[in-house]
């Protein structure tokens, strides 16, 4: 299928959108006309840059107001029309986008409509121009696909078809089946985007929230689904406003939006609904991982970590024969201490690794989604670690899940201990620091390379403001990954240093793990007594259990059935730990604790309080 | 009256909460769970520090999905009610908030809620404690304060009582006018917050966006008449849920929602509602200043202004006597720019003058509502010029306006020319950067120190993202200050350098001060000829108008009726100007200008592009 985007998709001047997109692989784009129109480049120009580039110039839009209006007014629209259909022919476009009436409306008719579309069709026909007209979701008398199918019908001209756009159809809820039932030759355009599925005015949603396909709450496999049936041919174009990918790099953003229309095609395919299903070549397969390989931790100086691992009860595997890493496994957790090309930087986590169960097929699907390759040093005898960078930054692995026992990686690490058996049995989940503004992208970054799901979101207090919080997981729960947002005043907009990020390790018998750290003088994160007394309050806890949590510092939530118990590491660097116990199938992450904790840690230590 | 403030009105612990309302001037404060639940401090601690502060714990909240509920239900809230209750007598508290029930609500029957409530208030008065019973705008079954105020008549208990909320009635669109029919002495507890009349699921208007009272929509001066004329004696406390005000420093925070509260009593008493007249003191009497006095330019070296001014036609007045500072005229628009301690400094606007009829009553009212104060040195033989600190750190000075000819301090500048008759007329206005979190203090600050409104709100797109507007004006147009917040990706928190300021100057011939600037050789902003192929396509103006105004860089507006045009100068440090026309009482500022003008700008030229 051929790809285009709408150049309000992006930030940056029109030259620098055009750039962008061609960079990032899409075949044409739809020119948003404010972008031209404050462009100090000619229509020439703008042509024979997108020529040069490779972009085909796929639609020209949006023209407002065209029809359903009284007579003089169309005269207006004509006039304003033929000057758009001239500029046009400079650009050397032959499509141009007609929303349905807004503002000027006053007729409500279709049948004026069809005649208006009728008159304005002869007269682009005249440029070689043809018309994509479509209901806007918020249209003063049009608001509906197929009110405007019906208007498209009645003018009956071959100038004259209608567009498609996800967001004004699924936002309203109609019934997108109805589609297929439109000649695809009269589906002249077909624009894609997803949202979250907010309750608010659809004009403030469209305008402000819409998202890249595959990060939002709408069916657009479904929808291409609809669009194929028809017999549509043109290309799947993304038309997204948002406020944030407005602001952020072009190169970045037009990439990302490339990467998840190449997992929608994936998907449409996947769903059988392509015509002629050679034309577009799956992703390789993909099952979720099983499970976290490793995560690493990188400083200048680990020791501090390497205390708090002994404390808990990791044993120390040894060192790297090669470089200057150490491992310290617990269970099936395994923590990598990494003190390599890492002058002044503090603990922070760096990589995470997953297990998957083939390695070679991840690799060739984030070579396909285009994801940025992360590189370490490794030499010809040691266990290649094929890895992307993630939106956030973070260096995300991925190696063949071994049958039995450790994975071969572990082997390069010498005169290390051996594991012995103890209460941590894996990772449990990794919680990762996003800068809001990738947050969205890493949503779409985690589940199109690694079959993940986006599952629930919530908002956590902090003393210093609201976390928003979403969760990244595999089915089984073997991976939980929840990204969390700190909000933007404390959060610089690099590596949002202020909130830390956690690993969390499961364990068989956490109250376990909390003595034996207090037996060895690791000062735990405290948690207040006002927080036992609302525990005691709020649940059937006996005043025996409360005192046995409240002295080794646990906190508790409960669902009703399920239980869950935590602790907290101090912070260390940019990093804590946390150790946790699920039991009956607890599935969440105890979010009514988090507030505690978080002011515990007083909010992000260390991140500056910022005063205009 | 006395004031309050819920404790999740502002950032931080607890201790840190209780510290900043204290010293914002507030007579007590409502403990919100959370913040007690997180706090390391034991509640006699609490209790004890409220007291040295002098602030009285006015009500503990909330307790939640406390009635509606079947028996077995009922027994988990009375013992959760009476673990809250003992906790509620270490603090000292003997008023609690009960929501309506959102949760566990199974019976839709007030004489069940009515006897739920009365035996929770037999429990409560037990303690010494009054239960206030509070209808939430999402309440499962009770969401009107008219059915609350029937449960509470119900249970006819002298523990239980009502509290009212301004968002959860007037969000609503529920009528006040019924709670002037509640006694007095039933209403237990008021909350006052504003909030922007936005269109969105309510729950998440109340959870985000409450404002202080007199930034938003809703008409608080009559609510708080109704609550009077029922006789109510209690405190008004602000309960203000905001994502800005969770995060900013609470010291801040705390002395801004002390000012909007003397704003609305101010406004309460001159409505007349207040039953003892004498309780609160007016707020002296401020009409809206008539315009602007003068704006100042800040720089370390201020001679590329000069040269722009010279060019536009602005004369020099001459070196003030005592200081590193000139000032140039044109008409009424007196530029002053000032190069006293302004080491390192780029251009900026640092200060703007406003001229006022009285200039003590502002002075006055200013010192009322505690604002910051502004100092300039000056000597004792020189003009006093009393000023504040804007929310952005701009300087706001204020000036009797001079009866006939220019204010007097203009004397205190030497060896000046005399000024000419030309085509500048008067500063039109002067566009503000806010970092995004002082906007809403902003408005408060213009709206109440200076009598000023808030005016329309606006978007603006730029290459670098959305523009937020806002704008701030006089009755008669003499004051016009537009409120822009940059993206917060490109803006930094501080003084947001990336948006560049403007001062905006009127003139009866735009075309002859653009012509003289251009035969002086001064560059102007570039407008590009795409934008004048649009012009073209949009307006009735003829070919030779458009040329003219090509040839210019004039930019053009109309609503229709009435006209706008502008010209801008390139940017001088964070500071350009811009040169307007007003025909036929156009009352706009051009904003489908702005994203031409932002892109010819290159946006915000400086500010760095970030990259996680």
């Amino acid at each position: 299928m051929r790809t285009s985007i709408a150049t309000v998709c992006v930030s940056g001047t029109l030259a620098d959108k055009l750039h962008a997109c061609a960079a990032a692989g899409f075949d044409g784009v739809e020119i948003f006309e404010p972008d031209l129109i404050a462009a100090p480049e000619s229509p020439e120009e703008i042509r024979a840059l997108a020529e040069r580039l490779g972009l085909s110039l796929d639609m020209y839009q949006p023209m407002r107001d065209v029809e359903g209006v009284d007579e003089e007014e169309f005269a207006r629209v004509l006039r304003r029309a033929e000057a758009k259909f001239r500029l046009m022919q400079r650009l050397g476009m032959d499509l141009v986008l007609c929303c349905s009436n807004v503002a000027t409306a006053t007729i409500d008719d279709d049948e004026v409509s069809a005649s208006q579309l009728r008159r304005l069709g002869d007269l682009a026909a005249g440029y070689g121009i043809r018309i994509a007209y479509e209901a806007l979701a918020w249209g003063r008398f049009v608001d509906d696909y197929r009110r405007s199918w019906d208007i498209v019908r009645l003018a009956d001209h071959p100038a004259v078809g209608i567009c498609l756009d996800s967001f004004h159809i699924l936002s309203r809820g109609h019934d997108p089946a109805a589609i297929a039932e439109i000649p695809g030759e009269k589906i002249f355009f077909v624009q894609l985007a997803d949202a979250p599925l907010l309750s608010m005015d659809v004009l403030s949603w469209s305008r402000h929230h819409r998202l890249f396909p595959g990060e939002g709450g709408f069916d657009l496999t479904a929808f291409v689904g609809h669009i194929l049936r028809a017999g549509y041919l043109g290309p799947l174009s993304l038309e997204v406003f948002n406020d944030t990918f407005r602001q952020t790099d072009a190169a970045r953003t037009a990439a990302h939006a490339r990467r998840s229309l190449r997992w929608l095609e994936d998907g449409v395919a996947r769903a059988g609904a392509l015509p002629d299903p050679g034309t577009v070549a799956l992703l390789p397969d993909s099952a979720a991982p099983s499970g976290f390989d490793f995560v690493e931790i990188k400083a200048e100086d680990t020791s501090e970590v390497e205390q708090v691992l002994a404390a808990v009860g990791f044993t120390p595997r040894g060192r790297h024969r090669t470089k200057p890493v150490t491992l310290w496994s617990a269970g099936r957790a395994r923590v990598v201490l990494n003190e390599q090309h890492a002058r002044d930087l503090a603990p922070h986590l760096a990589a995470i690794g997953f297990e998957v169960d083939d390695a070679d097929a991840v690799t060739r699907r984030a070579a396909e989604l285009r994801l940025p390759r992360a590189y370490r040093r490794t030499y010809a005898t040691e266990q290649p670690l094929p890895a992307a960078v993630a939106p956030d930054g973070t260096e995300v692995y991925w190696a063949q899940a071994p049958d039995a026992g450790e994975p071969a990686w572990v082997a390069e690490f010498e005169h290390g201990e051996r594991a012995v058996p103890g209460s941590i049995v894996r990772v449990d989940h990794v919680s990762l620091t996003q800068p809001w503004q990738v947050v969205d992208e890493s949503v779409l970054f985690y589940t199109a390379t690694f079959a993940l799901r986006s599952e629930s979101a919530t908002q956590v207090a902090s003393p210093r403001g609201l976390v928003q919080s979403r969760v990244i997981a595999s089915p089984d729960g073997g991976i939980r990954i929840p990204l969390n947002v700190a909000p933007p005043i404390v959060a610089d907009p690099g590596p949002a240093r202020g909130l830390a990020q956690h690993v969390a390790f499961s364990c068989s018998d956490v109250a376990a793990v909390a003595r034996r750290a207090r037996e060895r003088g690791l000062a735990l994160l405290e948690i207040p007594d006002n927080y036992y007394a609302d525990l005691a309050a709020r649940t059937d806890l006996g005043d025996d259990e409360i005192a046995r949590l409240r002295d080794l510092g646990i906190v508790y939530d409960t669902d009703g059935e399920a239980e869950y118990l935590q602790f907290y590491t101090r912070t260390f660097g940019q990093v804590f730990f946390e150790f946790v116990e699920r039991r009956g199938g607890y599935g969440g992450y105890g979010a009514g604790n988090a507030p505690v904790r978080l002011t515990a840690q007083n909010a992000f230590a260390g991140a500056g309080r910022v005063q205009p």
